[in-house]
């Protein structure tokens, strides 16, 4: 253990000694150093300390009188258990047990989680092995931009999937959709400048354009994504877009309203941020084509990120710059540190370029496409017309409107209660099931289960014969 | 392979074959179909994009005519070498080649590189390992403020390392300093918040502040720090402070302006944002404890990070909030998506709590030490006073004022041409020699070299009998 935490100075009208004992003292009310540990020889600490043995001496003594420590004749001196009559306060009370025990959970329909059958662990950790076997990599600092083999395999993975037209150089890597926002906002703007997106908005989005000191201006949508009159008398340049996975009804924007959202940017000189997170993941319909690659790779910024296509827990996003936006971005790049593990991005870049990514994703269209007619088949089965269904295709999740009077926070517990987690919508107002985590041959009796929970307060169906 | 860069669209005006000719023109003109490569069969194509027979076949019959595909007879289509006289431009231009071929470097005294003989890399590898062994956790999304784990053992080792009094609930995660300061900007701002630090400044984080619409002001030093007059007269209540690594000259803070600090903070209700890099990194002078721990954890934010003390590839920080500031946090926890690689810190927890971490500073600090005194030594002899060194200690690197009238780029240069690797400082105006990449034992060689290559240009000694 080291001693660094004793604090003492010279320059302070307090005795070196009083010093001592009360930096002891706080280790020991904090628990730090905790009761039964041996503090080190007079002569070591002195030593280290570079102070005379007597003041650390004096020091022992008063703690020793005070309670806090108790000398053993030819072993030393140990910390007493602490009982003080008022504990130093940590700066925040420890708070409320993380996590407050429940009902256990059976089935899973938290859209935080995915089916461990679905993930591709074995080539994953492989992969990493393989990095981390590369000892000069792991030693040294990696691009700022992002590692280049990752940019280059990015470059024609987001060509093949998504059409996007982009050039390693034109592709910066971070952690995720958030830390490339931040960068984004930086090149994108001076203060005040206003960006639009569609109601109820991306909450991780807005929080960085807020931070950023941006104004978000929320549209009105309509069935085909955000209503073009209102981007066009909202007066600003810049929108951000969700275009295959709207929060509103998880649909995909149709290509009639990409192209009139294109023309905007080319007519004003704005620019779209495509926010395309997970949209290679399309199993009921064929994907549409990235917004940036139909743009022809002007005005457009893509984002694009994997946290549901690889792994939860690694978060590597990428975003492809315009060519105005990249010059901005190569004056200051210096100035952004790479936020994405070294590590991570190579066994992406890696799993990538082997062909392994595809194959992955081929295996999860088909595997969610299954998933998918399976749960709506049962929950139809078991409801009937007293649940409707809306699919939202790439978060993997179905939104479920409940004939009932019942409060949907209560259904939620009513199902928890039967050992079904289910979530709600960002306003809370439905019920959200999540499909990516439960294995499929569970879906049927969980749905059972949610049935059997909610059986007694669903109204009346009226044409069940 | 996947086609679903085929981009098809049945709203646009042009007919649909001549649509599909075009997507696979550009995929051929791209490089993304490569010469050789097989084209699914007509009926594969045609069913896979829901289209009829004849519209690919059209299609392939207009590739052939043009020389894009060749048809074999009983094989299919595939593509030929592309040959055009216009290629298309992807929209950034390759540019050039990436890393300009040089003379070999012999000795790298850069200040991005860590010396592999500093590395637990062993170790490293077993936690990686053992995390990667645990399906259930990268399987799942990890906590938004940072694995508890994590921040559990932050919390004891910066208490212990450097005096921080923080709680694990206090304890915010991040990939680095910059998504850390973003967040914290979010915390502390409205527009136009302004906020001071000291002369020459810190790029990276200032690049985080004018992003987030912070008004930087810079305050001049003297030989304690900056000024308390200038940071007084500002009328800022938000300083950004590096106590132990001062840009300007590598020095600490001394205990007498830490204390100025913090009365300042304390009677404006200002906030000090302590960058503590490597803070824990001492090996010449005894650490002083952060300023966050001496203020009692009021008006202090700490902000610690690793690169240094663990692998340059692991980017992992973390900052201890105020009361106040960590209650504003929890209000907008969930719109911050975390940014560290889980297993990583998942890593890092356990080299903590394991105390692996804490042998391994030490090793560092005594491997620092003797590499430190090497290389001053050996600077001496060899240069004599035709070079003054500065020792930046945390850096790890010294900052030389050669006695020459060749510019700074030029003695580089020179060096480089004799195979050694040296840098410059922010402003470009010194020699700065990175001690953390080289090899104990190639130092008194390395020096011997960058002699041989100054040796004519300098000036001569005055006092060299």
């Amino acid at each position: 253990m080291t001693y660094d935490f004793l604090q003492l100075n010279r320059e302070l009208p307090a005795p070196l000694y009083q010093q001592l004992y009360h930096s002891i003292r706080r280790a020991v009310e904090s628990g730090h150093l905790k009761a039964g540990q041996r503090l080190p020889s007079i002569r070591a600490l002195a030593n280290d300390l570079q102070i005379s043995c007597t003041t650390v001496e004096s020091a022992y003594q008063q703690l020793c009188v005070e309670g806090y420590l108790r000398a053993q004749p030819q072993r030393g001196y140990f910390v007493l258990e602490a009982q003080r009559p008022e504990p130093i306060r940590l700066t925040v009370p420890p708070g409320s047990p993380r996590r407050v025990a429940g009902p256990p959970v059976r089935y899973n329909f938290g859209s935080d989680c995915v089916d461990s059958a679905n993930i591709d662990l074995k080539l994953w950790k492989r992969q990493i092995r393989d990095v981390l076997n590369r000892q000069e990599i792991i030693a040294s600092y990696g691009e700022h931009q992002g590692e280049y083999a990752l940019r280059h395999a990015l470059s024609a993975y987001s060509y093949g999937m998504r059409g996007v037209l982009a050039s390693p150089d034109q592709i910066v890597i971070g952690a995720g959709t958030q830390p490339l926002l931040s960068i984004l906002c930086g090149l994108l703007g001076d203060k005040d400048t206003a960006v639009a997106m569609e109601e109820p908005g991306f909450r991780q989005a807005e929080q960085v354009f807020s931070d950023c000191g941006f104004k978000v201006i929320k549209l009105p949508g309509d069935d085909d994504g955000p209503k073009m009159e209102a981007l066009l008398s909202s007066g600003v340049k810049l929108a951000f877009i969700s275009p295959s996975n709207r929060i509103r009804t998880g649909m995909s924007l149709p290509i009639s309203r990409r192209m009139e959202l294109l023309r905007w940017a080319s007519e004003c000189g704005g620019i779209l941020i495509e926010d395309d997170h997970n949209g290679e993941l399309r199993y009921r319909a064929r994907p549409i084509p990235a917004l940036q690659g139909m743009g022809g790779g002007q005005s457009v910024v893509y984002i694009g990120s994997f946290s549901k296509l690889l792994l939860p827990s690694v978060r590597i996003g990428y975003m492809a710059l315009t060519p105005e936006l990249l010059e901005r971005y190569r004056r200051s790049a210096k100035n952004y540190n790479q936020t994405a593990s070294k590590i991570e991005q190579l066994a992406l870049a890696n799993y990538i370029r082997s062909g392994q990514m595809e194959r992955h994703l081929r295996h999860l269209r088909k595997l969610y496409s299954s998933k998918c007619s399976r749960l709506s088949r049962a929950l139809k089965q078991a409801f009937g017309t007293t649940v409707s269904i809306l699919l939202q295709e790439t978060p993997l999740s179905m939104i479920l409107t409940v004939q009932s009077d019942m409060k949907v926070e209560m259904l939620c517990d009513l199902a928890l209660r039967r050992g079904v987690r289910v979530g709600t919508t960002q306003n809370g107002k439905k019920i959200l099931l999540g499909f990516a985590g439960i294995p499929s041959d569970q879906i049927e009796e969980a749905v059972q289960c949610l049935y059997a929970a909610w059986k007694d307060v669903l109204k009346k169906e009226k044409n069940k014969k």
